[in-house]
């Protein structure tokens, strides 16, 4: 028994790494490559208010690592409750993208983590303020120290040890993930025929790399313009380019489930909605009822593994920290 | 050797058990009395902002467990960047609280995690609005029936289970309560002339009990007008009683280390400010900077083990889930 069963075991391997090498689909890995010290940081900064002017928004209240990394809203809530101009793109694999923010306007983590500190319609705070409130705090500083060798705050520092926790962020063990790695009932036909056609209509021509998307720019409304009250621009803004006008960086598709709601303007709510439109805009085709459900059935099927963390605690303010002023000038 | 070293430890226990004996404080002893599905239900619900009108503001946004329970916030920004009341109190140890709120106007925590979701000025959705919005959610629903035998949603079953989850809210393991226990090198001298000046200067008259603190009400400015723009006036609104005006809860001090800014106005930063003032104006004392010193170590020998558990992860919207309205009517 034992021997026959290793030879099926054997057999599956091999169908499974032969299937596997034909998927242009690859399961989400996650990179070893963090400091952990950073990262631990990192993760604090990300949950800590104080990193705003008013002492009430962290980088957790927009890109919500309980909510799929995003804040589920059409736009997001600013100080002031300054109604933001832009659907929150969710920071989970966000390591993935080739740029960051929807115009691609930040290279990297690093650089993007600095922008909403800064914003005024979001946290409102500056990069000084920000770097003399956690120099103020002894609990900050000593790790800070303990990472980077001295104990000098500044906003590389900062932001360097948030994009560090910020890679971390990938969530693998998706039902289709472990489909691809041969796990055969992960997944229903459904999926299977959803996955069928995002390959074979042209989903994955925008949607694909580890993380289905985030590998390029693109122009939504295709073949027939997306019709927004939104008045983002996309990477027009960010190259000057009139042939970059509503020019995206293409969203991920994992964990699409918990991003809702959809596009740059999160107009869209739904994901049989968001298919649909997609079809017609960017493909100049019109799915079927069927082919929408198994389209969303796919792409329910790569909701992976959400972050799995303590609670962070923050270290407590000291007496000299300046205080959040939520209300005042 | 052995039999020495057992020997002394012997003595030790005795020494420490007759020491713990004598002390009016006792450590801090988490309670297992709670159901855990209904507590897992609850810390969802805590965290959730979709029992705000907004879909951005959750019961940890004022009571935020990576900050000691609170804001840290003179008073809390609500719907619209409304400009709260009131300080915010810490929800640890809550659970040994007579009453609930500044004013003790809610009897229990269940009747107490009602108040915010309907009020105006911060959740500003209705009961009947979070219900629904909860009982689209299938997530949701499936625990419900899981725990309450069916699966109707009402707001007395999601108070029920966030008030379970706050009653596990409770932080033992203080470096005061480990001495209390009997390890003798957890506190400094400072700490134990503090905690002399606690017990014998008056304190304790008021911050006692599991928590040092929510036993009583009590006149804010007993011997001399405690001074504030803020205009609560404490059990007056809830008795009508003349002699109540003024009068609050006794805040906790477990924790106060970390529950900045002090008193129902969030007047006051520093412990050092807060230990002054009490002393001049409820027992008629001027400290020494010495005592207030001693008293402040005391005060952040406190502080407990935080909330430990992993981020919890929120069941997704349904298409039929109602949606925030941060901006609408």
């Amino acid at each position: 028994m034992k021997s026959r069963f290793s030879v099926i075991a054997l057999l599956a391997g091999v169908v499974t790494s032969a299937a596997l090498a034909r998927e242009p689909v690859e399961p989400l890995v996650v990179p070893q490559d963090t400091d952990t010290q950073k990262v631990e940081l990192g993760r604090q900064l990300f949950f800590d208010p104080r990193l705003s002017r008013s002492g009430f928004i962290s980088c957790n209240s927009c890109h919500n690592l309980s909510m799929g990394g995003s804040d589920n809203l059409p736009s997001s809530i600013g100080h002031g409750w300054h109604e933001g101009p832009i659907n929150s793109p969710t920071v989970l694999n966000s390591r993935f993208s080739i740029a960051q923010f929807w115009d691609g306007r930040a290279a990297d983590l690093k650089e993007q983590a600095g922008g909403p500190i800064a914003n005024p319609g979001e946290m409102a705070f500056t990069h000084d303020l920000a770097v003399d409130v956690i120099a103020s705090i002894p609990g900050y500083v000593e790790r800070i120290e303990a990472i980077y060798g001295d104990d000098a705050v500044s906003i590389e520092r900062l932001t360097d040890s948030i994009a560090e926790f910020e890679r971390t962020l990938v969530t693998p063990d998706s039902p289709f993930d472990r489909w691809l790695q041969g796990e055969a009932d992960a997944v229903n036909s459904d999926v299977l025929a959803g996955y069928e056609l995002f390959k074979t209509t042209g989903c994955l021509g925008c949607h694909n790399g580890p993380a289905l998307g985030g590998t390029m720019f693109q122009k939504v409304g295709l073949l027939k313009p997306y019709e927004t009250t939104n008045s983002a621009q996309g990477r027009l803004a960010v190259t000057g380019q009139e042939s970059d006008r509503m020019v995206f960086k293409v969203p991920t598709l994992r964990n699409v489930e918990l991003t809702y709601p959809y596009f740059h303007d999160g107009s869209v709510q739904t994901l049989e909605e968001a298919v649909d439109l997609m079809g017609q805009i960017q493909l100049g085709r019109q799915y079927s009822e069927q082919e929408i459900d198994q389209l969303v059935a796919f792409l329910k099927s790569l909701t992976g593994e959400q972050p799995n963390f303590p609670l962070p605690q923050l270290p407590p303010s000291a007496p000299d920290t300046p205080r959040p002023s939520p209300f005042g000038p």
